[in-house]
């Protein structure tokens, strides 16, 4: 057993593993995931989607392999993914075995569904030889029924005891490279889910998530708010945001919260006011047009974009950049200082001009 | 000097302070707010967009007052709105004295930028007099030039202190229906500063707040990552996520965030899985169709639309109703239980129509 040092924030006590050339755990810069959603026998369509998930900051990807057949696929993708590819199966711990072989760089299997902790040991000693981590994703769907029935536990005890166990066992038969994750669809579920988990096996790293969190806008907030209470604390070492719409659309609302959250950050941000009575331009239409343009730009920056005096450039003194909207008008401001004045309809332009400058 | 109960939540701790019928602080419900975004003057269009506000279930609204010239439309606003009206004033505290006249259900104004604590004063009389609150609302721009250039601060200690010394006079000067916020648009700095706040005036309710905080997608990730940190550690007693967007987007972004936190439910959540390569209908189309469709429904309901069987039911057995999809068909389920089979383009019709029955 590990001693575990309190003085450490959770994810820097965790054991660190190697998703292809991605670390996780032990510190390492919280690794931002997805999942292809490309039918699994389209190689090439699973290596486009990669291509664009990449672009948008994956650092490690996953692909369901659900039957046999789409072996051949996935190897091919393992093969050409500039990204680690992670293999996702369920039921059949054949299927894992296999991948591990055909070039996964990780596997992710649920012991609830792939038959047992017998048909684990074949997952296990598959990952030992290939020399990959394993993660033991438990969902609330899967619960074991004789834990499932035990009322004197709540959800989240159910689902961490269930994980534990399965940890447990792992690092019995000698399989030390885990990750662990707990999902469940209620954010505060969720949230004590991992609670318990950090502090039972606080050496082993954790994939967060909120698993079935719906389409953006609904999605986007139940995951920032649970991530986000988990990664305040420490908790958590790599992250997968689940919305139901283009993974790409994960990826970039991954790097927002981790942004938000003065975690990581690779894009610019925007500082816009949300207008009121006293704004005199189309600022929302401004707004728009400036976040739309700074996707293209791939480094952190943060871009101030304001509808009135009150919320001036002194309110965004800390922005890189900024513009501050009159009557028909904007000054563009860098550090606080004024640099240019121009008409409404050339703002965006002017803003965007001046980025370039920086 | 109250004695403040540890054993409470802070937000059980507060004075409780009413915003015309809607009751703030004291445990009571965490209050949805917005501003409106219509030029000030425009009485007709302000009150259309609080009628959509109260429809998305706003509970206070804000309005901006910027000249005297607006106070005849902000009173027409007062008298003829569903929702209590706060006046939000800067620069200027004639103003703020005429809106406590005209019927504004409480005032918003910032002493660091009302012509300091003399001017204050005339404002907590008018208050007073009219027997409404008053927020005190600190920004990062408008903090005192001597607080600014504390190099032994930090930022949120900074606003904090700010805050702070503002309901010390306000109290001191016998005024005690008080509301604090003190907003910045960095997440990290938001939560350090409430915190400060909940610690250093437990009895005042705060008014909680990410400022600037962008257009729809970043900034409901940034509200709901900071936000949510605060309530759930019981900081908060009303909230408005502010958005460069339509305020009725902020409205449906504070209630998804209150309903994430199990606080407060007032629609349909839907539960719908991130598809990947198992999936075999066209998942992110039904989910959005059945999103959009939910919205007209204004009770609280967890819908599930699962992608396939690893998802199934039973990962979403505690939803009251939800379709799980197979090869170009779904089972429409109840409770868990199988209600119906239905194609592909039937799937939404079915879902919805077993909705109303329920």
């Amino acid at each position: 057993m590990e001693e575990s040092n309190h003085a450490m924030r959770p994810n820097e006590r965790t054991h660190r593993v190697m998703v292809g050339s991605v670390p996780v755990g032990g510190g390492a810069p919280v690794a931002v995931q997805s999942m292809l959603n490309v039918p699994a026998a389209d190689a090439a369509g699973n290596l486009a989607q990669i291509e664009r998930l990449a672009a948008a900051g994956c650092e490690i990807v996953r692909m369901a392999v659900p039957h046999p057949a789409d072996l051949d696929a996935f190897e091919r993708v393992c093969a050409e993914s500039p990204l680690p590819v992670v293999a996702d199966i369920h039921f059949d711990a054949d299927i894992a075995v296999a991948a591990a072989k055909r070039g996964a760089a990780a596997l992710r299997i649920n012991p609830g569904n792939i038959g047992g902790l017998a048909r684990t040991d074949a997952v296990l000693d598959a990952a030992g030889q290939a020399g990959i981590p394993i993660r033991i994703g438990v969902n609330a769907g899967s619960l074991d029924q004789a834990l499932k029935d035990r009322t004197d536990l709540s959800l989240p005890e159910k689902l961490a005891a269930s994980a534990v166990e399965y940890a447990g066992y792992c690092k019995e038969r000698g399989f030390e490279d885990l990750v662990v994750s707990a999902k469940a669809h209620d954010v505060m579920t969720t949230v004590r889910t991992y609670r318990l988990l950090s502090e039972a096996i606080p050496t082993v790293p954790l994939h967060i998530g909120v698993t079935e969190a719906g389409t953006q806008f609904q999605g986007t907030i139940k995951s920032a708010c649970g991530l986000g209470i988990l990664l305040e604390e420490g908790i958590g070492d790599t992250l997968r945001i689940s919305l139901t719409d283009d993974p790409v659309t994960e990826v970039r609302a991954a790097w927002t919260l981790l942004s938000a959250l003065d975690l990581r950050r690779r894009s610019p941000e925007i500082i816009s006011c949300p207008t009121c009575g006293r704004t005199e331009v189309d600022l929302i239409g401004i707004a728009h047009e400036v976040d739309e343009r700074l996707q293209k730009i791939g480094r952190p920056l943060k871009v101030a974009v304001m509808g009135c005096v009150v919320n001036g450039p002194s309110e965004a003194a800390d922005a890189d950049i900024g513009v501050a909207c009159g009557k028909g008008s904007g000054v563009v401001f860098v550090k606080g200082n004024v640099v240019r004045k121009v008409s409404e309809d050339a703002i965006v332009d002017a803003l965007i001009e001046e980025i370039g400058r920086l």
